[in-house]
Order: C-alpha cells, then structure tokens, then sequence
C-alpha cells in the first residue's frame, strides 16, 4: 500500500474502534464460546474500485494479529459485483468484533476511489487531471486522499502549509494579486507553488505577470476558460474549479485546462457496496 | 447542544485541525497582516436542516477563544437557501484558518440530518421511528449520531457493548435462538434489551418464545412484515432492516413496524451547500 | 480472557507503568547485570478468587514480549493459600521492573472477584443476582466490571450512556414519574430499558403503569420490598439498592427481588494477598 | 492545592470522565430540560478527614466551567458527619453528569486520608512517621500519595526512578550488600539516597558498613528492631515494613525507628461516606 | 505570533512539562508558602535576537492562567545584554515551577535565530535566501522552523510530504534524472515544485532538460557553482547545500545561487545565555 | 540498552516521525518502487563516543518491523571517523523514509556523549564527577540524560520531584537556610536527599549546620572551592556548577569538589557528523 507510516490513519483507526466497540461486544461474547473459529469472505455487491483492503486487514489484526487475512483483489482493482476481495480465518469472537470497523471504512473508501474513477474516464483522451480538495471528512483526509489516488486522481494540496492558495479575502488584505504574490514568494519555502484564485481575464492577466505558478478558475463558463487557456498560453498551469461534479467533465477538461478540481469527491460519499459473510467452523 | 462533554467530540474536532492545518496556514500569514480583523457570513446555499452550529463555534474558539460568534439559527432549525446562519467576528488570520475545518463539519452533519428528517417526514402519519445503524463514518459516530436525532430519527444502540443483536452467527454458534437469548440473558446487564435477527416466521416465533424484546425483520417484503406484525401481537418491538433507503418507507411504516432503521442515513453523506463569506474591516 | 480489545484496558496499563517506571528502574539497572537471567512464581498469599492473570501476562509483555509466561490457574478459579498461580522466565531486569504493576493490578481485580463471590454465596438458592454500580475506581471501571463478572456477579449499566435510570432529580425536572418514563421513552435508543428509583408503593405503581421495565427499591424493609415483589407481580425486574453491603443478603434476596446491586463491590478494594517470588538463574 | 500541575491527574480524571459518560448521560438529557438549573450540596455521612475537594472541583469544570463550586472544608480538614462541604449551583444536566465521577474520586481519597490519620495518631507521641508504599491503586498514585499527605503521613519514593532500594534479588545479582550499594553509588544521581532491605542483624551490618542511607527492617519483631535502632545508633535511617497494618503500631514506632511503611494505606480503599443532594430550582 | 494553532507546539510544551515537573516541585512545596507572591525579570545575559517569548509566556500560563506576563520585546528583536526582555508577577510556587522549561525553550529559539540572523548578515547585499533544513530537533521542528524565520531566514519543506527532492537513491532506482522528474510530475500535487540534487554539469543539464524547478548544488565549490548559475539561466532556483556552515558564506551567495541551505542552522543549538530572576513579594 | 520501558522515549520518537513524515514521503513514493530493497551503512564521518544506535534500530522498526539492523558497534563505543556502525537492510522506500528521523537522534545524542567523555577525560585522576542539569531540550531528557551516562558522566536530579535543590528564593521564603532545610526535610519523601546552593562560606556553614546533604556551591574560584572543601570536611557532598563549560575542570576537580555540573552538556547541542548511505540492490 502507498501509505507506509502514517500516525494520522492509526489515529482515526483507533478512534474507530474506541468508538464501535466501548466496553466490548457482549452479544458475541455470551453467545459464542471462546474457542469457535470461523471463516469469512468479503464480496463486492457491486461493481467497484476496490480501495482500503489493506486497512481492513490492519483493523483485523489490532483486534487479534493471529487472523490470517488473505487478499485476492487489491487497492485499485476493478472489481466486479460478486468477486470475492479477500478472506479471513481465525478466532470466530474477534473477527466479529472487527468486522464492522473494517467495513466502514473500506466500504468508504472504495466509494471515492469510484466516483473518482468515473470522474478520471469522463476526462480520457484529454490532459486534464482530476483533482480533490480540502472538503475532506474530519480525520479521514489522509485516507480519503489515498482513495482518490487509487482511483486514478490525483491530491491538491494536503492542508494549509504545503501550498499557498491566494484568495479574495488574502488579495483584499495584500492590496492586489500582485501584492499578495510578491508577500507569499518573499515568505514560503522555495520548494513550494503559489496559486492564486481568478475570476476575470484582468485578474489572470496580473496573476501571470506576478509570477504565479497555478491560476484557479472560479466558476467560469467553458468558453471563458477556453480564452484563459489562450490568454495563459503555458505561463501557469490551469485549474478549473466551482462545482464541477454538476458540469460535463469532457466538455470543461476540452478546453485546455490541466486539472479539474472536484469537491464532491470527498465532500459527498457513497458507501460502496461490500459486505463479509462468516461461516463458523465446526 | 445536547452533546454535553464528550471526550470522542473533542478528539475528532482535533483530529480535523490538525490534519488541515499542519504546520501553519502560510498563505494567510504572509499576505494577510496580523493586525487585520474580518466580519464572516455564514450562509445556506441550498435548504437544509441546520446541524453542527454549535461544534463550528467550537472550532474557531479551539483556534482563537475571542472571535465573536452569534448564531441566528440552531440546530435542528429548517433553513432556507439564502438565509444567514450565523456571523463572526474577529482576527481575519485565525478565522480564515477554522474557516474549512468548521464548514466540513456543519455541512456534512446538516447534510446527515437533513436526510434524515426526509425519511421521518416520509413515515409521517404511522407510528414508526426513524433509526441509525453502527454504519458511521470512523471517527464521527458522536456527531453523526447527534444529527440523526436532530433530524428527527431516533438512534438505534451507540455500539457493541451497550445492546444485544442475535444475528446468523451467533445463533449458529449458540445451537439455535433459544440458546442464543438465554445465553445472552444470563450474562449481559439486566438494563439492555435483547434482539434477535429473523428471516422466517418460524424464526421470529422461536424469538419470541425466548422473550426477545426486539425483532429485526431482514429484507422482508411488505407482506411479509404485515404477516410478522400479527403474529407478535405487541409481545415486542419490530424493526424493519435491509436497503430500507431503496423503499417506499411510508409502505414499510403502514405494514405496523416499530422502527425502520436505515444504514444509508450514515454510510451515504451528502454535505449540505453551506459557505462562509468574510469582508475584512478596514 | 473475556476482555477482547479495550482501548481503555491499554490506557490504564500504559498510565499504570508510566508512574511506576518513570525515567527507569534505578536500583535494577545499577545492581543487576543485563544478562542476568531468572526465574518467579506468581504465589497466593491467601485463599482468593483470581482475576487479572491475563492483565498481569499483558503488563510484562508491553516491558518485554521476550518474557515466558505460564499460568496454572485462570481468572476465575478459586486458588488456595500456598498456590502457584503462574510462573514467569526471562530477563531479571525487565520482570523486576514490570513487578509491582502486574501485582497491583491483579490483586485489586482478585479483591473485587473474591468480596463479588462471596455476595453470590449469600445469595445461593435464590434467583436474585449481584449486580455492581457505577462506583468504580477512575479508570478501572473496565476492570472492575470484569472481575465482578468473574466473581459470578452480573454487570449493572457501563455507563450514563447505555442505561436510563430515573432517579428523585429526573422525576422533578419531568414533573412526575409517568413524564419521566414517556420523555425517556421516546428518545432514546429502543434497545435500552427504563429504570426507575422509586422509594413507596405509590411510586412502585406509577413507576409500573408508566411501563418502566426495571424498578429500583432504594433503602427498603426487606417486608416493604416483599410487599413490592407482591405488587409488582413480575411485570418488570426488582432491584434491591442502598447499603446493601451491610444487610444480610440471604434475607433481602428471599423477598424475590431479582438483582441487588451494591456500590461496596467496588468502592471498597481490598487487595487480595499474591507475591511474586524470583530466584536468579546461575 | 498542593498538587499544582500535574498531567498524570489530568490523564486519570479525563479517563474517569470518558468511561462514565460514554456517549453521553441519557437519562438526564432525555427528562431535565436545558435550562433548568440546580443547587447541590455535598455532604458528610460519617466523619472523615477530607481529600480531593479541589479535583471534584476541577471535574465539575471540565464539564462546565459555569458551576459555582464553594468550599466550606478543605482537604485535610476534619469533618464531622452531617456537615456541608461544599455547595455547587449551575446547570442542572451538566452538574448531574459530574457527580459520579467527582464523588468516585472524592470518596477514595478521603478514605485514603482517613486511614492515614488513623495510623499517624496512633504513633503520636512518637518520631515515627507513617509513610506509603508503590502498592497504589493504577493511574491513581498522584492522587493517593497527595491522600496520605493530607491524612498527615509521608511519602515514601514515588517511583522507581528516584529512589533506590536493594533488596534480596538486587543483593543476589551484585553479590553482596557491599557490592550492591557500591554499584549503585557509583552509578545513580548524587541526589538520591541508596535503601537497603535487611532481614538479619549481620545484613544489617554490612549494609551500614556499605554506607546506606536507608534501612528497611523487613518482617522483624519488635525486639529485632530495638536492637536494630542499637546497632545502628543513628548511622542511618530505620524503617520498619511488612504486613505493618495488621501491628499495634505504637509498640513498633516504640522501638525507635524513624519511619513505618504501610502498603494497606493505599492496597486496600474504603470509600468515605460522602453524598451530594440535589434540588432544582424553580 | 505567527505560529497560529498549532497542535505540534502544544504536544512538545506538555512533554517538557510533564518531564520537568514529575509528580511535583518538592523543593518548592516544601519551602514557599502557597499564598507567596513573587515578581520576575527575564533579562538577556548576552547579546541575543529574541525567539520564543510567547511560548514561554504560554508556559507560564498552560502552569497557571493568573501570571501576569509582561513583553518588554518581541520576537525577532535584536536584544542587547542586560536589557529586561519580559516581566512575570503571581503566585511563587508556579513561577518557579515553570522557571526551567519555559526558558530551555526561550535559550534554544534565540540561539537559533540568532544564529541565523548571523547568516543571513553575512550574505547581505547579495540575492541568496539563508535556509533550513529536516536536520531538526525531534519534537521541535515547528518551533526551530519558526526560529529560523525570525532570525531572518527561510524555510525549507516542512516535511516528506510538502516537498520533493531527488537524490541520488531516487534517480538510481528510477533509471535516471529524466525518470525520476517525471515519475514525481504525474503523481505528485500540481502545487508542489520537484527539486533535484545534482553533483555535476551534466546531471545540472538533465535536470533542467526535465523540467525540475531547483537544483541542488551539492558540494560543489564556488567555482563551479557560478559555471551552474550560467548554464541554469533562471531556468530553475539554485540551492548551494553540504557543509555550508564551514564557508565564506558570502562568497557562495556572490556566485549567484538563490538559496543557500545549512544544517547547522538546526542540527547545531547553543542556547542563549537568558536568565530569569525573581523576587519575592512581603 | 539502559533504558528499559520508558514511555517518554516512545511519545519523542512518535513525535520526531510525524512531524518528519506528514502525509507520506512523496519523493520516495513516486521514483522508488515497493519492491526495491536496498542495502544501507551508518559510517562515521568524524571521531565520537557512539550513542542512540538502538534508538535508531527502533525508529527504523517502527516504520518497517521486517528491515534487518546489524549493529558493529554500540552506545558508549570510541567510534574512528570511517568506521561502520550498523547496517541494514530491507525496503528500500520505507528505510528512506526512516533515516532522517534516525539520524536526527542519533547525531545529537552523540554530540552529547562526546562533550561530556571530553569532560570527563579533563577530570581524570580527581574524584569529580561530571554531571548534567535540567537544561536539556523540551521532550528529549530521557535520551538526553541517557546520553550524558553513555559518556561517561552522572546524572543530577531528572525533575523537579525527585530531588530538593534550595536556592535563594526559597530560602528568602523559607526565612533562612535553617528553616527551609528543615520543612523540606519534615515534608519530603525520606529517600531523597537534600541541597542548598550557597554563595557564601556563611552559608556553607549554616547549610552544613542544618545538615544538607549536598552543596552546590555557585560561581565560586578554585580558591573559595578549596577553602569549602576545607570547612565541609566530608560531611556534605559538595558541587561545583555555574558556567563550568568555560572553566579549566582539571583545575576545578582539584579543589576536591565531588560533583562538577555542567548546564551545557545539554543546554549545546552539537550533532556528531554520522552519515547513512544506501546502494539499491538489483
């Protein structure tokens, strides 16, 4: 998985389970013994972008390391509505204990990795990148983000500190566009890209002449922003942003822009269908 | 707001912040002075029932305890498109900080809670509730919770440890229903109730021959709820469970069910259209 | 162990070590060579049921997962004075330093599990069961539930979350019994049951017509909770309350009351009597 | 208070606070109105010296920072049964939400304090000091070694870091009670004393000729210590432990040694008597 | 302060309590009475550019919220020694158990800056910008970050995951410079510039032949890093880096580079002489 | 390694890695393939006393439990510029991902076990012992103090709990150095010893007189140190300390002072120049 150590994904895994377990599952412990074993499959009820099976597995074994979790599909596969996306084995309480944490959140995950998807096929044959934002679900920006790059996207910036995003209110304050760039290059690191928000031609224009590396494009019609692809003519790259999840993706990605950043993404979420079926052994 | 202290609250609440935030909002330290003050709108795009009001006043408190925040709605108020929910007022840096953090999470608890009261107001006229299910984002099942009440629904058990719900599984595994009650019966807290999963009406009489207090009737059809109904007679609660989001619920309701309890009300998120436009002061 | 997960269980542990270890074992370190192997036994002191046995494996495996832990006896089991209860091997420093943890833990729990068992044999040949409150030691709530579960007791509610329980202050707010019980009702979730205290007949009765399912006869005559066993006539459970540990038990549960509950099961700790004992390897 | 800063109370009265409130006090929430409000007084049901007013205090501002808390006693003080120690007068839910966990605490330590002066007036008349042991309760030895200081008795050290004690499997490893204290001398923080437990005059001996600073008589008779106060004539300090709660304390403070440890002060917790009543206003 | 909310800060604040204070300042308990007032100077012992006053004035307050704590100077001003830089009255106690950690943070912030200030005096009249590095004090980068822009200098990335930089491993395992950049370019965020550490003219011309926006100049002397500013052309940012610290700073920065990155900034800390002195109220 | 269990350490390194990872290290991501494995060398780059090296194995294990750590040399080891002192081996994306955070530790704790094995060496053939002070770096005195042991030197007291450290403030509380001896001594746990800081041979003689374990005398010549060691005569530890750095402690230990304490062993950090290199296998 492309995550490798992340404090923020064990936070909210643990904080998942605080809150779905409390005090213990004590239907399956007055009803199962504690020596029972089971067997259990995930199966996609639908067809999905499969995302999060490796966080299902880790949820597994912070309940119990002994469950021997095996995976046929993997994160990105395209899986088809009654493949079976991984099994289980071990200790029958435990996995039921589990179980709908780890649900929860691959059931989500693979949910964005699709949207995105359709989101990322809508545009092929073109440059444009599918983008997500900042209207992440608290906690889970870390893992929602993930889904998005499985799903073909690719990540805006993460939070507030790795990019600058030069707004109205930061351009009212500096004075100008032009203001506003020169601050923002003469404090950030170097390493990073200044984007500053337009919504006139006029205010593209100042933007590219400041110096800025990525220009957003609020709400504007296809053929305005045909004319900032125009009037930009490589200078920066292109955003085009403004609820984009209502507008033909083709249509605005076939006027030249180089990302289509999209915050239904992640701002709407639709579970994905999956669900895991335990045969107890005997 | 009736969360009251809620430590699972707080622990989201900075989760969120410090993902988005990471090591300082730099676009808004180097171009807005820190000197300069804003006044912020908080206003509904679309109609909605409002939700989390008081949790966004928490957060620009968490990030500066003097921004002033005056809400003109509360949760739980139905809000049309347009209207002003709420305003602050205050150091323009800080607020443009909380400004995100606050607005996923108003949105997607208005967004939670008016779904809900789409499928209360839908039963209207019967006398089924509206439940939740454990199907919530990790993370946010306080706050989701919450929002199911305020939209009217009733919350179906928090988590594992505070209900009984006898499913497949644990009826296998204790022999048959019979043993699977007095099991649980003798060992749980005598303040929880007991339910049981049923597919047939042979199962739902055994249920209720072991003194069962709650009935989940999984994916049955109208008729055969009906046909469940008579046969309890009042001897306990009756909860109508499987894609209830994909049915006409006031059919469901009228079949004389207790509850109908809705996973999609929490595993679907749709964030409600909510903004924040600041002017700085000059 | 019936504990499973418990992100509460870690939290006390971790809390437990850190105050003890502090910055590091001192005397250990400077006196015992870090080769220095050895070998202890887990010794009762005095007759005792056990409980924390699988605590105490956990507490030595968090300072060293190398350590061999065997036990003769599991939670549970009614040790005698003089008995081996488990034995441990592996690295002198660590064991020495994890030590006092394990015993003060386990020997608070065996202190719980012993006063609980003793409360069941009062009560033998009756129906009634002993139940606990919420007068737990901060942060031990978990654990004590445990060992009173596994000194034959029965839990009464974790927490204010997953029980109601009506006491004077809640039927004044309410205005009378009946609205108490009818506001509970119908909010909060269906698969909880209502308690409420009542302290006379009149109130027994409001308490049973209102549909409370569980009544608690607070500081009662055993003759006055024999007339409301007589009253109530099995429509909901009784619970004898107030003081109990200083009652004969015998006699409060021939009155037919279905739980008594008292506070003195955990407010009262008596540590039970259980050493470790090391003797070093050559 | 003397405490002053300190995160471990914190940690301990936050974890208090999460396992009794889980997702929140429904029964309050569900029959007293938001607005009402309430007096409460805290009373004493039998006489005891009083310990941990000030955490109550500090609980019930964490759930509202709004209550009016006032002292009538404080911590140390000795109150007599029927006396009022405090009043509170706020919110009527909130402080209905604290009470639990303010009392659980409140309770414990003024048990612990209690007993303490208990011990220390039977030495009266004496040099001995009472003194505790590690055998405290988990994650509440701040709060219980501040008990024994209220209840006038002396801390022994706080933790295995800053305190050193040989005994037999520290003297086992090094070689020799010479060896033993060499090492450590050589090794640990000048600011630290060395402690050495003995169960011989001729161990007592050589830990005096190895220069300790300590002694700890383990499980002596009277007549053994007398003649261990001879020997070592003022070269170090004699405390005598073992099972020390069950000794006529006098007899042993008697004999001449300057400190008594005793593990029952803090191993075994008898709740103080203490209520809080409750009236609304209207 | 422009460090905002920052949740790093407050973790690494709470550490240095937690260590510093223990289960309490004895000395202080012992000794000062608890109604003692004192007033206190912070004055620089040396000459010093100021950096951390609010932090300490937060420790102060995070001990005890009644400290009047009076700034003379701010952050980032140039103190001369003997000048009074804060002034603190309150309570004596809680002063002086704040004393040391507030000032092991304020001594290691202004070693920092000043240090750097140093620096960046040392290449005035010139272009190049003075940076950091992730050579930093675990725990503290956010506040030695912020130090170094203080004393006047720039940041580098924040960390792995607001920033790319290529190295050697990298373009070994991607084949090639040419790889590597373009590998980086499709996944990573569009708002992130790719730096690329060259150790020769031909690996400087692949690079920008890639598109890479900096260049490291690793090692390289002043000779050839002016032969890299020519070939380079403004066509990406130059960063001179390895063993900076070591040269005439000002003759690397006469060479034309844009950045000129030291370690030592961070990964060397001598803390300023600052002392803080109090005296007792009567 | 002498550590042992120790929560502190654990909180600084999860600290040191999250602050260093954030979201994921993106360069590592995108040009290095999951299933490269690499092979890498810790090599010294200058002359020191090696310290942290398990440390450095348990942040790599933390990241990657699978990746093989061989250690040639270890803490405490003379260690030649050029010299190997660990490898290892393993995935080459997750050991980048670990090494700056590793090398951070180690570097400066290093840098700290060579200072004070410098100071040390200056002291040979005198009794002084070099000790350290609570000057150390927020979050780090666990390793700090730790590194200091490794070099040669001694601890001073770790927090303000476990040691009594009398100086001018408490004293002018206090009254005079009598009585602040002596309420500590009546409040203070019995295995701590006591110190008083003395400027005057005055008050040398009253801190002897009220028998204070240790003196620390502040800011005096050799000759007023000699002339203490004189007038004490053994029977007080006696302390040199103020600006030791800066003095000839040959000279100083001659005095016949016991303990030399040196703030800048911490208080100046400067990291040991130890370098990792990897070659990726094919």
């Amino acid at each position: 998985m492309q995550l490798l150590y992340n404090t923020q994904v064990d936070k909210i895994i643990k904080l998942a389970l605080e809150e779905d377990i409390g005090s213990g599952d004590i239907t399956t412990l007055s009803t199962i013994p504690e020596s029972t074993s089971a067997h259990g499959r995930f199966i996609a009820k639908e067809d999905t972008v499969l995302c999060g099976i490796d966080i299902a597995k880790k949820v597994f074994h912070l309940i119990d390391p002994t469950v021997e979790f095996t995976t046929h599909k993997n994160d990105g596969d395209r899986v088809k509505k009654g493949e079976i996306i991984a099994e289980v084995e071990g200790n029958a309480r435990n996995m039921l204990t589990a179980e709908r944490t780890a649900l929860n959140i691959m059931q989500r995950l693979s949910g964005v990795a699709t949207r995105t998807a359709q989101c990322v096929e809508m545009v092929k044959g073109t440059k444009a990148k599918i983008a997500d934002t900042r209207k992440t679900t608290p906690g889970m920006r870390a893992l929602e983000k993930y889904a998005v790059r499985i799903g073909g996207g690719t990540n805006h910036r993460y939070n507030l500190a790795d990019g600058v995003l030069i707004k109205d209110n930061h351009i009212a304050a500096a004075g100008s566009i032009t203001n506003a760039v020169k601050n923002a290059r003469s404090t950030i690191p170097h390493t990073l890209k200044i984007e500053v928000e337009v919504e006139t031609f006029e205010q593209l224009k100042e933007a590219l002449d400041a110096g800025a590396d990525i220009i957003m494009l609020d709400n504007m019609t296809n053929e305005q922003m045909a004319e900032c692809v125009k009037i930009t003519n490589g200078r920066a790259l292109l955003e085009a942003s403004g609820n984009m999840a209502q507008r033909n993706l083709y249509d605005v990605a076939n006027t030249g822009v180089d990302i289509i950043s999209i915050g239904a993404l992640t701002h709407t979420i639709v579970a994905a269908d999956i669900s895991l079926k335990f045969s107890l052994n005997n």
